[in-house]
């Protein structure tokens, strides 16, 4: 049972420093807005990166999985793939995927603040 | 910048498939209730769990960096190491911890949808 209808996708890089962290933040953003953030569904990616400065997640909300099939089908994969490609290419430093089989998500658990009398 | 004024820890792990998944988020939202929601300032553990039974994502959200420093201050850390071994120990299938280097995180930018006119 999930806790909420919403589907996600995270995308889960190891860096090699906070400087490449900033980067890698910026091009996927970029990313997101020149090829993600426009369809159907879309809610939001959010960046988090580690304190250490050698983590980056992001976590991409889609409002149901209906809208996220939509979206893979109907885009063009392609030129995000290359778009992804180039924006790794242009780091100064070096980033490392750290994704494992499919990068789909949804969320089957939350546990909130103890109640206490 | 931080988006939020939150502060995350991301505990992430790889499965050998979905009943481990299930097993994992069972225990470790036990561990969550026994262990951690009642320090003040904690807001929530999300379970993220792959579509295809291999990975699971725990994003657990702090009011504060300061809430969370204290809570690694004041609380049993030993006791709630112990129970996550306990907890691995006990699973049918196998674990693997996907962290590296500090699992403290904050969100530093947050894409939402294109507005459109």
């Amino acid at each position: 049972m999930a806790t909420d209808s919403c589907f996600y996708s995270i995308i889960d890089y190891t860096v090699d420093g906070p400087e490449t962290q900033t980067e890698l933040v910026r091009a996927f953003a970029e990313i997101q807005e020149q090829w993600v953030n426009f369809h159907p569904g879309y809610l939001s990616a959010r960046f988090h990166v580690s304190t250490d400065g050698t983590r980056v997640y992001n976590i991409v909300r889609w409002e149901s999985e209906a809208d996220y099939r939509r979206f893979v089908e109907t885009s063009d994969t392609d030129g995000r793939m290359a778009a992804i490609e180039r924006a790794l290419a242009g780091l100064s430093g070096t980033a490392e995927p750290r994704m494992s089989g499919s990068p789909t998500y949804t969320v089957v658990r939350e546990v909130g603040p103890r109640v206490t009398e």
